[in-house]
């Protein structure tokens, strides 16, 4: 690959100025005149009829404005889906919002949500996956809604899975995908070890640091306006949308920045607020609490996972049997297709069969989750792996090395997998200087490895950039900075231009005004939205070159552009600023069009990533306390844009994968109450358990990325619950199957 | 030309709900949480060192938080020409802006304004044109911003004259065309008869419904918004940003919708307000009363023309001379140039002397108003050709088909006109019933023919389009719609792409998003932005085509777009819905690039369009009291896109016509204070005043405009003043020569 002139560099975030002067404002700081407050009031219930709802006491409030119930609602949000908005006749969940309380202040909203008095008759609920799937659970109401459907199969990035023979489904089970080639029977009977283990995750939720939030205001002709906190500013305006019966473009929806979203902010309080707004026809400003948001909001799944692997000693894995449960809560939507495909396809196996369950259960409705469904099922085959190595005494990397799946081997749905950088990965953690020194182990010291790929996701998008009279090119899109793309379109453009990177400007369009973008989610926007800047800056680039040439009264090939003027090559005089070529471009009369570039991909080709970790514990034998001495993340990014941002975000899905291993995890009473919806209660990373990481970048280009670019936001938080677990049996040769792995469990495990 | 489908139609304009129900809100409507109210102090004399402005009184006044003066302002706008913002020493004319108050509210700010002491030492001031040209002639202070010859440029519409033999200017002058061909001596000498008159006009008002104003805001990381009255939302942004000295896109301008401009509203108080934000760090909001809009703001120049022409009795003209002054205020940029080449370009003449002065004087700096520079010349012009006429005895209109200028006729430039509907429009005037029933005269009337022809502007343009999931084409334009343009673009769009009216949406992009486009002057608008909003719209549906071409499995000949399907001709039921193929192109996974229309034009070839307009008068010869009887505007509007629309225009711009013929003028007295500044005072054209108007559409179609069409705006009021003045001398013998012509005139020119 060529050398580039900004590509590849670590240049600072475009927002980082603002951002870390506390200078950027979030939802939560807008407030438009006439503006009102609203609070929920949660469920107390998992299951319960809703007899009545008593507002008389909470409208005696003062500052309490109305008080809203799904009734009220439905008058104009006619297709509202009760997911999104209110409870009608039944709550199925404990923290599912029932009513909403307006207040010109907040305090007035939460002192008239207090006094709310809601009757319920409490209904027996199912709150534990396996439980709700006996024929005498009760029964989950099940929501049949297509937009769910396709909220779900966007945060799964991959369809569904192979026809299924029609069979009768255990109760409450929404859907069992299962996927099959070669014998199991015959694979296990091959095997010289097999090894069974049933692995537990829990909820985890993406505790981000800005809760979900937005505000809807109508305008004096009805039109609605929407501002939050969203990764998919499209899909909040047209799912609001269908729930208010109204065209799409019936609404304008301002994607804000935002703190964080992890896959949770695609569509949440967005259709409540609006339909809040145009009941009252005031500003509705509906910013959850941080119990709120843990209540009533989709976290990962939790998962059972069932898995028996075969291996003979020559290292070869002669079969993988799986089943997968996962719990869905109140509605469907699960990542149970992502899980499947990822347990089964990682390594080479002629013989397979892996099964899942979608089981709905009487707690919040799951969602996506920084790459949905892969922490859980690689969390039970990397265990599993690592176990048979240890079984035919192999060395960890060299057993993946000789099973991982390459280019053209098949998924368990027996698509091949397109180019994939797993055993370069691997290679490159085999050449880590730590990878021997660690083997040099202490007292209680253990070392994991494991590896975590992912599909990547792909959508259509367009772009299209204007040079603007300064000199500067402006990109605009529609697109949400999520993870610091608008930093690597502006390098993209920059490069794709060849101009200084301050003479790049993206501008977040909203819906109105922006090019087609999807959500910031399935690690794709960099992958996807990034061909589309780069074609519209080459356009753009073009354009410049064609008015330069006829200014200049030379051809296009023999222009050049150098700093902020197009030059004739090798005739230093001969040149025009590109203020020039803007502004005659841009006046009275001006002769040349003015310069408007675009770019439209519709990649269908995925660029799936790959990462390997490895990782070195320490375990209390008598406590069963384990810290974390190292950490090495390699991974794939096919090209890194700017390694700076790519290490950040390898970081922060390390930390994630670390929570996910030790310390995360919603805990629900028998009565289906979450127990810990605070951040006192809800265990995070934090600096005192994520150990130093090293970052490794392995750069495999991919066909269609942006100058060879990967998607890099989920893979590194896809192996870390297997690489700490497998680092933790190494150290103290306690195998724990359930997350997170506290010291009580391994204790446990260990005997104590 | 083919039938179209919705092009032709006299649809509803499309912001029309909005504003017959009054809910528009407009810049003053602007409410910004901590906002600051300006109110300017004006200078009480016409010239005057400023030497010293006493705050003290003024920020005692409760509420006032701030006065400012041109000195304050210096630091945040170091390159803020005088013209634009403060007086700093000197202030050059009566209603000169010298201080800023801020207020809390604007009746602090207004009491503030009020006790702000300025200390002037009153000069000798030059109010009157010809005195100023005068050798002892006070020296008005000149400006020779770059930025205000651009504007000046954009508004004359053509640029400055030919060059000029280098000579001794007269005082005050700031520059001096002048247009030559042949020998006018000889010309008169071969004349059976000669009229020489001077004429003259008064400064004339735009008088828009809302007076000028702007809001702007600092945000925490000093990017500053604008939010204004313009006409022009890109020259607003680039004039502020190079009086404060910063790169036009630091600036983010939102054009609010606009309550008329008429050409005095491409920039003004922007960067004043711009700098008060930036200086206070706290949103301001300055918005001038209707008096203060008069006192500072920048009507049409007042002109003086003397003017001598030579006819033969076989009707020949052979000569034209002229001498036209225009007093440009306080600063240069009068439209002279293009009141030369009209009062000579509207007829074939062989022998041509036409000179043109600009004087500055200290009175307020002129601006364009609706066909800058084309009243003053063609009210000279025409009134002459009528005398003409009627000197040899030739009938009105038979006399200017002899003489009118037809493609490839010389400008006084030496440029041939390109294809122009003058002859036409006499043609189609002459076939109107109304001139031969009105030659039927009663006691004291008479009727009135005149011509008037302006060149039209050019600026090239760009336009975006993307297909929406609803069905919905929306259109990303970065013009302004003054007079209706956007639902021509509805129109346009509709027709090129193939979809139902209420399937377009036009949206009207802030500074950052907007694809370029040029102010809303010159006429100018549909005939360069249109052609960029069929390109846009005709790119998206080839677009769309092709998706379904590929869905359908056909050949994109083979489609055809029905209301809101795309199907294969003959093959009923082989088609997809619109909104299919959007969503196919904006989903996850989706195959197809998202439906992104561009269009972009350079035209500079102009399409002149041309007005010839009848009027029919009663005069009482004992008061001079003049009556409108009827009017008849006959135009060359290249296709009517919208036909009530266009005749809309045309009324109004009867009805300035006739304002500047019988009603209108800002009067000074010899300290050059305006004594007319209030709207009780000074005299509008109203419905008891404007006669009914028969409006005749003439489509003679341009070559580059969108199916044809050609600007409107601007034609309607150039031949008014000289429509109505032949009238009243064919009714009374009255050949008055100064505007407007009242009773008073007319009874001194009846020796009353």
């Amino acid at each position: 690959m060529a050398a580039h002139a900004v590509l590849g560099q670590s240049i600072a975030r475009v927002d980082g100025r603002e951002k870390v002067t506390g200078q950027t404002r979030y939802t939560g700081d807008l407030h438009l005149p006439g503006m009102l407050y609203a609070k929920l009031v949660l469920s107390q219930h998992a299951r319960a009829r809703i007899k009545g709802v008593d507002c008389a006491a909470a409208r005696q409030v003062p500052g309490v404005v109305d008080v809203v119930t799904a009734r009220d609602i439905l008058a104009v949000a006619p297709n509202a889906k009760d997911s999104m908005l209110l409870a009608l006749d039944t709550a199925t969940f404990y923290g599912q919002p029932v009513a909403a309380v307006l207040g010109e202040t907040e305090a007035a909203a939460e002192e008239g949500a207090a006094a709310v008095v809601v009757d319920y008759e409490p209904l027996p609920a199912a709150v534990e996956a396996l439980a709700a799937m006996r024929p005498d659970a009760p029964e989950v109401k099940e929501s049949d809604s297509e937009e769910d459907d396709a909220l779900a199969q966007m945060h799964a990035t991959v369809g569904g899975g192979p026809e299924q023979p029609k069979r009768e489904l255990p109760r409450n089970v929404t859907t069992a995908p299962l996927f099959q080639r070669g014998d199991v029977e015959a694979g296990f009977r091959a095997a010289d070890h097999v090894v069974e283990r049933t692995y537990r995750t829990m909820r985890v939720h993406q505790s981000y640091m800005e809760t979900q939030g937005a505000v809807a205001a109508v305008d004096p002709l009805g039109r609605l306006q929407v501002w939050c906190s969203t990764q998919s500013m499209f899909t909040v305006r047209n799912s609001t949308a269908r729930a208010l019966g109204i065209p799409d473009t019936e609404i304008k929806v301002t994607a804000m920045p935002i703190g964080g979203g992890f896959g949770a902010k695609f569509l949440h309080l967005e259709p409540l607020a609006a339909a809040l707004a145009l009941k009252s026809q005031r500003p509705v400003r509906l910013i959850l609490t941080r119990t709120d948001d843990y209540l009533s909001t989709t976290p990962a799944p939790e998962s059972i996972v069932e898995l028996k692997t075969g291996v003979k000693n020559d290292g070869t894995i002669t079969a993988i049997q799986a089943k997968i449960v996962m719990d869905s809560g109140a509605y469907g939507g699960t990542p149970l297709n992502v899980a499947c495909l990822l347990l089964g396809g990682y390594y080479r196996c002629d013989n397979l069969a892996i099964e899942g369950y979608e089981v709905l259960t009487n707690k919040p409705q799951v969602g996506a989750y920084r790459a949905p469904g892969a922490p859980q099922g690689t969390f039970a085959i990397e265990s599993n792996v690592s176990e048979m190595a240890r079984l035919i005494g192999m060395d960890q990397i060299e057993f993946r090395l000789k099973n991982c799946s390459v280019e053209g081997d098949p998924l368990p749905n027996g698509d091949p997998w397109p180019s994939i950088g797993l055993q370069e990965c691997l290679e490159a953690l085999r050449a880590h200087p730590s990878y021997k020194e660690w083997q040099q182990k202490g007292e209680g010291e253990g070392v994991g490895v494991a590896v975590g790929g992912w599909l990547m996701g792909v959508e259509p998008s367009a772009a299209t950039c204007r040079l603007n009279s300064d000199g500067t090119l402006s990109v605009l899109l529609g697109s949400v900075d999520l993870t610091g793309t608008n930093t690597a379109f502006t390098q993209i453009a920059a490069e794709a231009f060849g101009l200084p990177l301050e003479k790049i400007k993206v501008i977040a369009g909203d819906s109105d005004a922006a090019p087609y973008a999807g959500g910031a989610g399935g690690s794709k926007i960099t992958y996807t939205v990034g061909p589309s800047v780069q074609q519209a800056a080459a356009d753009a680039r073009q354009q410049v070159l064609a008015i330069a040439a006829d200014m200049l009264e030379a051809s296009v090939d023999d222009l050049e552009i150098v700093g902020d003027e197009v030059r004739v090559k090798g005739v230093p005089d001969q040149k025009k600023k590109i203020t020039e070529i803007a502004g005659a471009s841009m006046r009275f009369g001006g002769r040349y069009k003015p310069v408007t570039g675009r770019g439209q991909t519709a990649t269908t080709q995925r660029a799936p990533g790959f990462a390997a970790h490895l990782a070195k514990v320490r375990v209390d034998p008598d406590t069963g306390e384990a810290k974390l001495l190292g950490y090495v993340a390699v991974q794939d990014v096919g090209f890194a844009i700017n390694p700076a941002e790519v290490k950040g975000q390898i970081h922060g899905g390390v930390a994630q994968g670390i929570g996910w291993a030790m310390l995360e995890g919603q805990v629900f009473d028998e009565a289906g109450q979450m127990l810990n919806p605070t951040l006192m209660d809800y265990a995070l990373p934090n600096s005192t358990n994520v150990p130093p990481i090293d970052v490794v970048i392995v750069e495999k280009p991919s066909e269609l990325g942006p100058f060879g670019a990967k998607g890099v936001g989920e893979p590194p938080v896809i192996p870390g619950a297997a690489t700490v677990a497998n680092a933790i049996a190494d150290a103290s040769g306690a195998r724990v199957t359930d997350l997170p792995i506290t010291a009580e469990r391994i204790a446990r495990a260990l005997g104590k």
